[in-house]
């Protein structure tokens, strides 16, 4: 870790690649398309780096990461956010250049699309599964046969099929309620690929969470998995069970500025402006933003669960440590901190150094 | 707001200019030094406003952010965060180019100070004086006065005074208790000065936070002060009584892309990389990240504290309104959400357009 001065995202390729290659063999285990989602890194090379197991086509979570991709050859890509009407010219170009998809949800965002739309576009209506996001309860048939009606209004539009993020997998606690979820999705999806499939013999059934793609077996009627978060976890993963701490590919290597003894605090170079203030309740009840880890005598020791960021101000991250482990923290040192939700913080650092040494750019940086 | 088509952090540079003003005739009133903090808007072009009102003199939070203003014509930067060791050598470099000071709070990061730095060097020791973040207790003399004979080791640095930031105002919940927190803090920082005083009798004392600074008026022995987030006030600032709702200056205009009027649910385009997962508590008793103003027969009309900003993922915000205001909003418009915390919005979105139209970009756009 030579040259880290300042708070830095390190990221271990040899992790992210293995993430990578075990969720391949898992689409490829079930015959499943695998389109990840792209948000979380948001990077052109780490993007390289899916190829190396055949992914051709993407998820991306806002037209300009679609716009970023497809200028880095990426030419089969789904936008899996509803239909924004003020960006329609935008998405019109795009579909000119490349296979596009998205989603709709609601009769306003979709008459836009038959209206405007001049190239081939692929449709997918979106479902909500229980998140409670957007999308429309799949018990809606009206407003569903109503929107598929839609489509066909304009020839460029190919109604694709039904497509569900089942996010609230990110509020549970244990894998089974991860395969409960999961399965009152799929109970769902399916009945509705059963009620078109006669119509639409190639309707698809997509599915996103990085939770019940990482945990559960089951993918009976599933076409398609979109999982993004997996590239690297984190620690909202691995308290929900989708991943051991050993895969959680990226950490902030921050600065020791200060040690404040007699609270059993450390002070360090990086705050919300680095880790991002989404939370997680740690065992103690408290809210937490991340887990430490020091390096002794040449070896890096995962600090337990009672030594965590308890604070963030925007530079400011405040360590709250067991007085036994002061000792592993000098001024002037370097720690590192597991993230919570490894998204946002690769939003706010927009870059990566490898643990090999190479800095890798977002599309913010 | 033409041309507005994604999340775009709007600011109203009049409403800006006057808190701009505002705070810098009660500086003047009180013979103070306004040494204002520039981490909250990060802009070079922001700055120059501040210049208007005889401003010469800045903080920041960061070196990177003291290089950048330096880069843009400051000559006169205090670095109001502990010392990073690793960072010295740019700290040395940027001695030697303007006016620079910095703060201490540890024997260590004062020692390397005092081995490395070659030019003019301002040193504040930073007193805790309750917000438990860094700092040292005002009460730990013996702390103090090493640090003070230590300074005196390398006649470059000048001891310039005590510095602090009573960030713990930011969890009060009324003007009241900024008041008792403020002259706690005063009468900390008062004895300190009364105390060696006759020693350095150019001896500083500069506090810090927003709240106490925008609701007192009471700033006996205080030379300096450096407050940041009112060039923008926020929702949090409002709540403690800081500011009116007209003060705050920025607000992130989104776009509608569904609703869900079943539950009551507006679903807007600009998430938790947008506005940032910090929450406020709401009159409900839920978190909130922001309030919303709509725009009906061409009027601004702020929805009151039950329609909200009430969850944020990556991408999307969901709003929760109340059923009898679900008529203000429609699929393709526009609303403008006031941000909880202006200073991490400003970071996330890293640019500006003011209601003028000009385009004003931070220093990580």
């Amino acid at each position: 870790m030579i040259d880290i001065i300042r708070p830095t995202l390190v990221l271990d390729k040899d992790v992210c690649i293995n993430n990578i290659e075990k969720m391949a063999q898992k689409a490829s285990k079930y015959n499943l398309r695998f389109r990840p989602h792209f948000k979380t890194h948001q990077s052109a090379k780490i993007g390289e780096w899916f190829k190396l197991f055949g992914v051709d086509a993407i998820t991306v979570s806002s037209v300009q990461m679609a716009e970023y991709f497809a200028s880095h050859g990426w030419d089969d890509i789904t936008i899996a956010f509803p239909v924004n009407i003020l960006e329609i010219e935008n998405i019109n170009r795009l579909a000119a250049a490349i296979k596009l998809n998205i989603i709709v949800e609601n009769k306003e965002g979709l008459l836009a699309l038959t209206q405007k739309i001049s190239s081939p576009l692929g449709i997918y209506i979106k479902i909500d599964t229980g998140s409670n996001r957007s999308g429309i309860l799949p018990g809606k048939i009206n407003i569903i046969e109503a929107l598929i009606k839609l489509t066909g209004t304009n020839k460029h539009l190919l109604f694709k099929g039904f497509l569900a993020h089942s996010g609230h997998t990110y509020q549970t606690k244990s894998p089974y309620e991860v395969f409960s979820l999961h399965f009152d999705a799929l109970m769902k999806m399916k009945s509705l690929k059963q009620r078109y499939k006669h119509i639409f013999p190639h309707l698809e059934i997509s599915i996103g969470d990085t939770p019940s793609i990482s945990i559960c077996d089951n993918f009976n009627g599933v076409d398609e998995i979109r999982p993004g978060n997996f590239v690297f976890y984190d620690l909202m993963q691995y308290k929900i069970g989708a991943c051991t701490i050993e895969d959680i590919a990226i950490r902030l290597v921050s600065p020791v500025v200060a040690i404040q003894s007699s609270r059993n605090e450390v002070v360090i170079y990086g705050g919300a402006i680095h880790l991002s203030k989404e939370p997680l309740l740690n065992i103690n009840g408290k809210d937490m933003y991340g887990r430490v880890i020091v390096t002794h005598n040449g070896k890096k020791i995962l600090l337990g669960e009672l030594n965590y960021v308890m604070r963030l101000s925007q530079e400011h991250g405040i360590l709250k440590v067991m007085q036994k482990n002061l000792k592993y923290f000098t001024v002037g040192s370097l720690v590192e901190i597991l993230p919570v939700h490894s998204c946002l913080t690769a939003n706010l650092m927009r870059r990566y150094l490898t643990t090999e040494g190479e800095e890798i750019p977002t599309m913010n940086y």
